[in-house]
């Protein structure tokens, strides 16, 4: 019953470390807030040939929706949309709809600024319009270029554009809501604890048996190398329906957990 | 004439944002500063399957490395070894040397802490020993788990523990040295302008031009908003053989592209 989702992210500036990914983090921690699944998150260069390719495996791992990042502006280098076109076998096409949404915000980009407000609709502008047929403008409430919706058969596809404001501008407008609704009453929910004076090797013994108690909590062991001094974060997580209390059952295994490690020599805190 | 190299970031954590990807940025400015092609980074999630399915995945692009970060420890979830194991259709078995690192390393610790060296050999670290057949382990300077090296037949495959420090002690101390001499005398080279009053519509025909000129300089536009003012950070990379004077090129390119900004209005600085 999880909703899965996958991010492409597709830029060069992630590859040679120019710009950190910080969209990535921003996009599985609010899908993850929602109770969606983020199932992978695959970094690409920009090329038409590595998009379309990595669109199509994409596809073929059957997420009910991917969301795309970057590639969607007015420069040689955006070329998601003529990647995702490819991937699918379909046409660019000069959208409408999206030719508007281009105008009207370049529009009142310029009366922010006090210049008059012609808008000649030069290749680059009509670039960020043409979009593969049978695709969606999505309205960007903060940049020129739309973000793009694409209804396949078993997977909704977005592309958002790479500069963040205008990224999560539309995902919370957009997407947000749609995810919601795919997930219905399920539920994120995690809980940390935290550990000093025991081996990951001795915890480990003690997280199976209470993972096995506790059906369905999920608890991983994150070892923390911070000034010459080890710890560890015990990260318990639970995606259920409401009904199913995923909270309480969280708190129960931790609880039970705290126990184990106690009696085994180790000191644990909240 | 490119080194390609892959990166697989193993860990749910990854995948519900608690932790932000930061070995991943490590590896990409590391291994661009060498002179290495990033070509993908992938994010997946601690199941054998989906680890062994993108190994094959990550393989079938021919990638001359591979790096892995993560799943390497004693606990139930690091399943890396497993999935690799899985991926490449080979078996796991306890690696002798590999063993003994994991005894030394514990020693070690228990030193510096001034406890007794008894190192009882419990499955969770001989777990951290057990190795796809055929592999090597690789000296981990900073905690237990070694990393591992796999040799395959166009592809050399790491895997890096998930801990910061760590993987990036096994990486300066292993890995770099090997990426450096297969990419010989290859750099790569970088410079940034930064341009103020001109739309990113209006940049992109000026910088097809310079591109056309200066075949092998790549120019990209990253289009910043802050605080409400915007302006665009001009980035021209090149990666060639020393010989070829990539930072001369970039230098030429990035002149003539500042002359077309300012006869067309723009205002430019580095």
């Amino acid at each position: 019953v999880s909703v899965d989702i996958e991010i492409v992210c597709v830029g060069n500036e992630l590859l040679i470390g120019k710009v950190e990914n910080t969209n990535a983090y921003w996009l599985v921690k609010h899908a993850t807030a929602l109770g969606v699944n983020v199932k992978r998150i695959t970094v690409i260069e920009d090329t038409v040939k590595v998009i379309g390719d990595t669109i199509c495996e994409v596809l073929s791992h059957k997420p009910q929706f991917i969301i795309t990042t970057g590639g969607l502006g007015p420069t040689f280098d955006d070329k998601t949309l003529q990647g995702i076109a490819a991937g699918l076998g379909r046409k660019l096409e000069v959208n409408e709809v999206a030719l508007q949404m281009v105008k009207e915000k370049t529009m009142e980009y310029l009366k922010t600024r006090g210049l008059p407000p012609e808008v000649e609709l030069t290749p680059p502008r009509v670039k960020m319009a043409t979009l593969p047929k049978g695709s969606v403008p999505v309205t960007n409430p903060v940049g020129s270029a739309p973000g793009v919706r694409v209804d396949l058969p078993k997977t909704v596809l977005f592309a958002l554009p790479g500069v963040p404001l205008e990224m999560e501008a539309i995902f919370t407008l957009s997407i947000a809501p749609l995810l919601q609704a795919a997930v219905g009453d399920t539920v994120f929910c995690q809980k940390s604890l935290y550990l000093n004076g025991m081996f990951e090797s001795k915890l480990a013994p003690l997280i199976d048996v209470v993972m096995v108690a506790n059906q369905g909590v999920y608890i991983k062991s994150h070892p923390i190398l911070a000034e010459n001094k080890s710890h560890t974060e015990i990260h318990l997580t639970m995606r259920a329906k409401a009904i199913e209390k995923p909270a309480q059952k969280i708190q129960k295994a931790a609880e039970q957990l705290a126990i184990l490690i106690k009696q085994n020599g180790g000191v644990v805190s909240e």
